[in-house]
Order: C-alpha cells, then structure tokens, then sequence
C-alpha cells in the first residue's frame, strides 16, 4: 500500500527501506536534511523522499492515507497536533515510537474526535530489525489496523511477530513491559559478566563463558549473544565509560506498578542502576549495559 | 571411551543415553533402585547398569577410569571421601552437578592429594541437554580434562559449548554465576508478565505477547520462548501454588559477590522474591517462575 512516514532515523530508515522492498510505496519525510538526504541518495524504488508537510499531503492529493510517525516519544504530541490539522478525515496515524501508553489513550481520543484513526504500535528489533524482521505490539482502532496490517505483515517476522492487543495504548503498552523486562535481562547478565570478570577466580575467560552459555544453557537468548559479541570484540569494554542512558519505558513501567502495588524489584534494581551510572556509579556492569544497548540499538557507547 | 556415571536422575539419565548413543561405553549407578531399574529397562546399547559400588569398581578390572558424578549437591562431598578409598590410583571423578566451588576447591585438593584426580563440571541444559546438547562449564586438573575431552565433545552442542576455565572449581564457578543471571533474567519476565496480566489494561492476550516477544525483540530468549508455551498450554496458570525452591547457586553468587563488595541488585531481587515465595509470598510472577522451571528442569511445579 502508499503510507507516508514520517521520521528517518535509525529505526524509521529501516521500516522504509523493508516497506518499499516489499512493494509498498513510501512518502518518506524528515524535518532533517541529513536524515532525508541520506535516504533520498540510496535512490531506493518506491520511496520518494520529501522535506515538507505539505508535500507529503500533496503526495496523495487529498486522499486518505496512512501516516506511519517513528520519531522520539518527546516530539510526538506536537506533531500529532500539528498533523490533525491537515490531514484529510478517515486518514489513520500509526505512532511506531516509545510513547507512554497514557499519552496514547488520550491521543487516540483527539485523534478519533478530529474524524482521523490511531494504532499505535510499540515496534522492537533495533538495528536489526531490517534484517531479522520487528517485533510488533499492536493497539488502537481495530478496523483500522486491519485495513493497515499489510504493513505490519511485511515489517515482521511471519508466524506471530505482530498481534493487535486491543484498545488504545495497549500496543504501548506491551511495549514498556517488554522494554522494563528487557531492562532487568540485560541489568542480569551485566552482573553475572561482572563476577565473572572481578570475582575470586581471576582470569576467568569471558568471550568463552559468553559462548557457552548461549548454547544449550538456560539464560540463551539475543541479549547474551550480543554479550558475548561485544566481549570478543572488546574483552576488557576499553574505551567505554559505563553511562547508560534510561528511555522512558522503565520509569512508566514501575509508576504504573507503584499505583497497583505490584513490586517489581528487579526492574527496579535495573532502573537504579541506570539512574546512580548517569551520576557516576559506573563499573564493569555498567560497561557492559552501555556495550549491549550499542549493539541491539546502536545506541552510542558513552555519554 | 569407557566411564562410570554414578547418578541416574533427570540429568544423569539423558547423559547416560547421549554418551552411549555416540558409541561410549557406560556403566551406570545409582542407589536408588527406582532409578537404576528406569534406566535398565530402557535396554541401551553401550550401558550397562550396576546396583553396588563394588560392582562398578570390578567392571573396570582394576584399570583407572573416569567417573561422573551426577548427584544432588549435598551428597557430592560423602560420595567423594566413599570413592576415594576405593579407587584405583590415576582415576580421575568429574563432579558435574551444582557444587559450591569452594567446596569444590577443598575437594580437588583432598582427589589429587589421594592420587585421583579431579574435574569440575557445571552443566546446564536441564531436561533438554539431551536433545539439544549440554552446555558445559570446565574446572580443574588440565591433564585429565583433556584425557576425558571426548566426553565433553558428545555432550555439548558443536562449536563452543563447553570450555576448560582453569584451576579447580572455575568450572562450577562459572555455572554458578550462569544460575544467578538465570534467577534474575526469570525475575524480570515474571514480574513482566505480571505487569501485563494485571496491569491498567484488561484482558491482554499473554500467550499473544510471548509469541510476538520471541520473534526479533530484545528479550527473545529460550527462558521466554518457555514462558509463552506453558501460557499458551495453561494462560491462568491454574493449579500453580507459586511456591519457587532455591537450589544454592543464587545463594552462593551473592555470598560472594558481598565479601567482595560488589552489588548484584537485581540477582538479590529475585533471590529475595524466591525466599518470600517459600514464606508463602505468591502471585502471578512467582507462578511464572515455578511454570519456567518445570519447564526447562522438569521441576515439580508445587512444594
């Protein structure tokens, strides 16, 4: 199908690139020229890069469309307000960011009241997922995620990699929990990696325990891979200072816990940590988060 | 070659029947008749099953010979002072199971003291090593491990699931962090799953969402990958108390890791979680946690 999308970062540049391969037409936009020009010079068939808001509406001449946003979760409100006022009725707004499921739940309420459509998809997979497929968590409008699923066929794995989760926000939602889960398996291995690296038996090879135990072990699994990866690469983590940035889900995660009393305590320990190393409590285990999050993510290494 | 294998429950079973399946000679024991007659029944070629210690020492002529050893942790250092007396000189015991590697320190030292020697094994793969191939974590004297390496080429995966770590209890040492990282990678799906089964948004589909995290998201792991079969077989998790055992390794690590001053926030999280659950503190997160451990160990699911 045609959709414009709007954003081309790390993750938006993907999901164009994977949509227009698979035959789908894409009206890409970014307010940045890097971002734009950079997609624009692949000179990819079925992607037309455009620079303004109005040239995206002009692109479909008045017609509903589907309008994709990956952008930061900060900037979303703002460019669902301003988009509310252009598009014509009936289009439907795809939120494939990190936004706080709340927000969500609201915009969807003035989306539908300005007789446009919202889904909201959390969307996983990092840098990889032009190659590996996403992982995506799906919510909003039924109808109109069925008339859009097309899209979330090509941008997943086959067989169960998308689901729809029902109302408003719920995409979002399975999304924090993932990333909060995500928060206490990485915050796991990175304390397992540093008692093998300052426990009592010294020179303990890393790289080795990493490949062992992501074959036939019980802790298998993408995060220790990458681990391993970034060990054999760099055994010692030089050149990493062991801040670790916090994006938001986290934090939604346990104040949503908190008003339910549900204890989430690994998380929180997850979440502590992250806090104390942007105020310089950074060791090993830090290091090795900060090693992690470059390599799912391409998140940069240090502050 | 030709070893004895003293300890034919869950574990010692399959490694009987992966070793002789790849043309090694086994001759097998256990104490408990239940066991020993399990195994006898099932008629293998290259096993043979013996009921007395006696009975293991004269299937060896008075030759030295490799013994595993596959038992509870608790018996390992009585079963140890027992062989040592009876033994021929040169012999050389793999501990395999989940000892304390101090205690697997003192132990090397007393085996070669007495003329054997000693090899510290942690092994992980639970019920499934024998399908899928163990993972194994090597300790202790150099020269016999690489005598009984063709033990551990049948046993593991190909390519780099089994490693030789170094001195004497490195290997156990190494298999004790992998099950405290395992404590809390299990924590964090749990109480993952909790947040979404009880979460601000009703009805959300749970089997749905371990599906979709297992197909290109940041926490696809196999301890998920059984977190969504045993919610796609039983999404309630009905008849699960939420009673969760600690079998020592968590325990260990964290002991550890306090004399040396280093923090394992979110192991000692779910570490605390599975002695609250023990005192009768149980929800949904701690059902998951019994669920994901009958899985992957065929652990009773209740005390």
């Amino acid at each position: 199908m045609k959709l414009a999308l709007a954003g081309l970062g790390k993750m938006g540049a993907q999901i164009a690139k994977k949509l227009a391969e698979d035959g789908h037409e894409v009206v890409a936009f970014d307010l940045s020229k890097g971002a734009s020009d950079a997609l624009a010079a692949l000179k990819l068939k079925g992607i037309s890069v455009v620079t303004t808001k109005q040239a995206v509406l002009d692109a479909f001449n008045g017609e509903q469309f589907v309008l994709w946003l990956m952008i930061p979760s900060d900037f979303v409100g703002d460019e669902i307000d301003d988009w509310i006022k252009v598009l014509p009725k009936g289009c439907t707004i795809i939120d494939g960011g990190n936004s706080d499921f709340r927000l969500t739940q609201k915009r969807a309420e003035q989306i539908e009241a300005a007789g446009l459509h919202m889904v909201d998809s959390g969307t996983s997979g990092g840098v990889w997922g032009y190659n590996n497929g996403f992982s995506l968590m799906v919510g909003g409008n039924q109808d109109a995620f069925t008339a859009v699923e097309p899209i979330f066929q090509t941008l997943a794995q086959p067989n169960g990699a998308y689901h729809y989760f029902g109302q408003a926000g719920s995409g979002h939602y399975v999304k924090m929990v993932h990333n909060a889960v995500e928060y206490g398996m990485m915050q796991s291995l990175a304390e397992g990696y540093r008692m093998l690296k300052e426990g009592p038996i010294k020179d303990i090879d890393l790289p080795a325990a990493g490949e062992v135990w992501q074959h036939g072990s019980v802790v298998v699994s993408w995060l220790n891979e990458l681990s391993r990866d970034a060990l054999k690469e760099n055994p010692e983590l030089t050149g990493i200072d062991g801040y670790v940035a916090e994006s938001g889900e986290a934090r939604w995660a346990l104040e949503t816990a908190n008003e339910l009393n549900i204890p989430l305590p690994a998380i929180q320990a997850a979440f502590d940590v992250r806090l104390a190393s942007q105020k310089g409590e950074t060791n090993f285990a830090t290091k090795m988060l900060a090693a992690m999050r470059n390599k799912f993510g391409g998140h940069t290494i240090n502050k």
